[in-house]
C-alpha cells in the first residue's frame, strides 16, 4: 500500500540493485526505515528479531532467503542448511515450515544450475499468491462495507474498529482485516477506522501507520474504549484478523479480540473476521479448549517502547517492582460470536458446515476423520 | 493502609506543620513522593491534573480544600469563588459536587468567624466518614470471599480480578474493591488478584503497588487478558469500584469495566461492584444514555509514563504522528451484567428495587420525583 504517496509492498526485490528489501518494522510507528537483506545471516536475524512479523511476510521472507542463497551455493547440503537455520528462527510460526519446506520440496529435484531461477521464481510466487489472497478478500469484505455504506445519508463514514495489526505490514500487501478497508477507501467509500491499541505490543500503531500513510480516517484508542463506542452507535462494524480459525469457526487471535466480540453482539454490531484460507486448522474442533495458548515474556508487559523526550526510541517500565506479570498473547472468540468469516472465495458463517461448503478441497484434504 | 510497615491515608493533616499533605500519585507506582497543599490553586491543580484521583479522595480533597481557603477568607463570594474553582476541575466525579455542596451548605448559615475551624472539622469527618463507609464495604465483601473460599480446597487462592484503581490511593483509606480484598488477606484467606493495567492511564499499577505493599499476591495483566482467564476458570470473582451508580444500579466506572462484565457474564462468573453509598446518583435511571462520558486529552493516550532505561521518571509517545486519538474516559455497565452491590449497609442487587430497599432514607431524599 501507499507510504507517502509511494507504493509498497513489505518485501520486495529492489529493480537496480536486484537486492531483496524490506520495511525494518522495528521501528514503525516512529520511523520508516528500509532494510536490504543479503546474507544468510541477515534473513534469520530479520525474521528472529522481529524485523519483519505476521504469518504471510514471514513465509514470503525466508522464500526470498532461500532464493537469496540458492544464487550463492545451489548444493543439497546448502540448501539442507538454509532451510535449518530459517526455520529454527521463530519455531511456532506455521507460514515458515510451511514456505521452506514447499521451496525444498520443489528445490530437491531439480538439477543444482536450475535452483537459483526456481527458487527466485517460486519467491515471487509465495509473494504474489499471498497478495491476491488478500487482495480477494479486500474485494469481500469491500461488498459488507457497501452495504452498510448504503444504508446511511450519503458522505457519512463507515464506522470500522480492528484490533491488532492484521495489516499489509504483517502480510505482503493489502493485509487481511485492512484489506477490506483500503479497498473501500479505494473505492471512494469514506471511512473512519477505531484502531485498538492491542496492549502489549501495541500493535494498533502499526495499523494507525498504516491507515494514516494511505489516507485513511482513524483513531487510535485504548483497547478498552471499543464497548463504550459501541454502546453510543460509533461502531458499524468489527473486522478482526486471525491467527487461527478452526474448523468449526473459532477464532483464535490477538488477546483481547474475545471481550471485542462479546461487546459486538451486545450491542447488534457485526463482528467480522478477515483470513486466508491457509490459516483454518481442520483438525481441531474447540478452539477454547484445544488451542495451546502461547504464554509471552514480561516484559513485553512491564515495559513499553516508543519515543522519548530527546527523540531516541525507548522502552519505560509501568509496572512497580516486584509485582508477577501475566502475559497471555492470544484467545479464543468462539463461533457463537463470530458474524462472518471473510476468505479469499467469499464471506460464510463461522461454522463447520459453511467453511466445509465453502473449501470442500480442503476440507477433505485435511478433515479431522483423515 | 501499610507502605513499608508505616500506615498512611492517603490524606492527612501534617501533625507538625498543620499542611494539608497528600500522596503525589503522580509518581507511583515508582516513586513515593508526598506534596503539601496550600494555596486553592494547589488544590485545584492537584485534583484537575490528577495528583489525587479516585472519587473519594477528590471529595475529601475539595472538603479540605475549602477549609483551608476559609482559614484566610471566609466571606460568602470566597466561598462561592472556593466552590465554582474546585467544582471545575473533574466534570464527572459526583462526589466533588458532593462534598463541595455539603461545605457550602454547612458553612452559609454561619458566622464568618466560625467558618474556619467549622470547614476543618468537616474536612475531617468527610475523611473519617469515608475511612469507616470503605471499613464497612471490606467487611460485607470480605463474606462473600469467605463463601468462595469454602468452596475450595483448603489454602487454595480465591482468584479475583479487578480493574482500575479503587484502591486505598482512590479513597482515603482501605478503598473500595480492595476493602475486601485487604480484609480477606489480614482475615488469612488466601488470595490471588488479577489486576487490569486499565490503559491509558494504567492505574492498575497503582493497584499492584497497593496490594504488593500490603504483601496480597497478584499479577499485573493487560486489559485484554481477563476474557481469556475467565474463559479458562482462572478468575471466582470480579470485583470493581464505580464512579457513579444509577439509582437502577447502573455503573460508570473506569473505560473497560464494560467489557469485563461482559465477560463475567460469558462465563458465569460473578461480578461485583463495590460503592459508597454517596457515589449512587438517584435522579439518573438509564446509565448508558444518560451519564456524560469525559473525553480526556488525547497524550493521555499517546503518550506513556514509566521508568526510563536512565532510572528518571518520563514519558514515550506510542503513537504515529498525525494519527488522532480518541479518550473516552469512563463506560456504563448495565445493571443486568452486575450480580450484586457491595456497599457499607450491605451487598444488594444492582436493582433500583434493591437500592431504595437498603437505602430508604437516600432514596427519597433524592428520588427523581422529588
Amino acid at each position: 500500500m501507499k507510504v507517502d504517496g509511494v507504493s509498497y509492498r513489505s518485501i520486495w526485490r529492489d529493480a537496480a540493485s536486484d537486492e531483496v528489501r524490506i520495511i525494518d518494522q522495528r521501528w514503525l510507528p516512529h520511523e520508516f526505515r528500509v532494510a536490504a537483506l543479503n546474507t544468510l545471516e541477515e534473513f534469520a536475524g530479520a525474521i528472529r528479531d522481529m524485523w519483519v512479523r505476521g504469518a504471510p511476510l514471514i513465509g514470503a521472507t525466508a522464500a526470498y532467503g532461500v532464493a537469496s542463497e540458492m544464487a550463492k551455493n545451489a548444493s543439497d547440503s546448502h540448501l539442507d542448511h538454509v532451510h535449518a537455520v530459517l526455520n529454527a528462527t521463530r519455531p511456532t510460526a506455521i507460514n515458515l515450515a510451511w514456505a521452506l519446506d514447499r521451496c525444498r520440496t520443489a528445490l530437491r529435484p531439480l538439477p543444482e544450475h536450475e535452483r537459483a531461477m526456481a527458487s527466485r521464481q517460486l519467491a515471487d510466487a509465495i509473494a504474489d499468491e499471498d497478495v491476491e489472497i488478500n487482495r480477494q478478500i479486500g474485494l469481500h469484505g469491500l461488498s459488507l462495507i457497501r452495504d452498510i455504506a448504503s444504508q446511511k445519508p450519503a458522505g457519512e463514514p463507515v464506522r470500522l474498529l480492528t484490533h491488532c495489526n492484521a495489516g499489509w505490514l504483517a502480510t505482503v500487501d493489502w493485509g487481511t482485516a485492512t484489506s477490506p478497508m483500503y479497498q473501500a477507501a479505494d473505492a471512494g467509500i469514506p471511512l473512519h477506522v477505531w484502531v485498538d491499541e492491542t496492549r502489549p505490543r501495541n500493535q494498533g500503531a502499526l495499523t494507525a501507520w498504516e491507515l494514516g500513510s494511505h489516507g485513511i480516517g482513524h483513531s487510535y484508542i485504548t483497547d478498552n474504549a471499543g464497548g463504550h463506542l459501541m454502546q453510543h452507535g460509533l461502531v458499524d462494524m468489527v473486522i478482526t484478523g486471525t491467527d487461527r480459525t478452526t474448523a468449526t469457526g473459532d477464532v483464535c487471535n490477538k488477546i483481547g479480540t474475545y471481550l471485542k466480540a462479546l461487546a459486538a453482539r451486545d450491542n447488534d454490531i457485526p463482528f467480522y473476521v478477515a483470513l486466508p484460507s491457509p490459516t483454518i486448522d481442520w483438525r481441531v474442533a474447540d478452539g477454547v479448549g484445544e488451542i495451546p495458548i502461547e504464554d509471552r515474556p514480561a516484559t513485553e508487559v512491564s515495559h513499553i517502547q516508543g519515543r522519548a523526550p530527546d527523540g531516541g526510541i525507548s522502552p519505560v517500565q509501568v509496572t512497580p517492582e516486584g509485582s508477577a506479570v501475566g502475559n497471555p498473547a492470544f484467545d479464543v472468540t468462539p463461533a457463537r460470536l463470530v458474524t462472518g468469516l471473510i476468505t479469499e472465495r467469499g464471506v460464510c458463517a463461522a461454522s463447520e458446515d459453511a467453511l466445509t461448503a465453502l473449501f470442500p478441497d480442503l476440507a477433505r484434504a485435511n478433515s479431522r476423520a483423515s
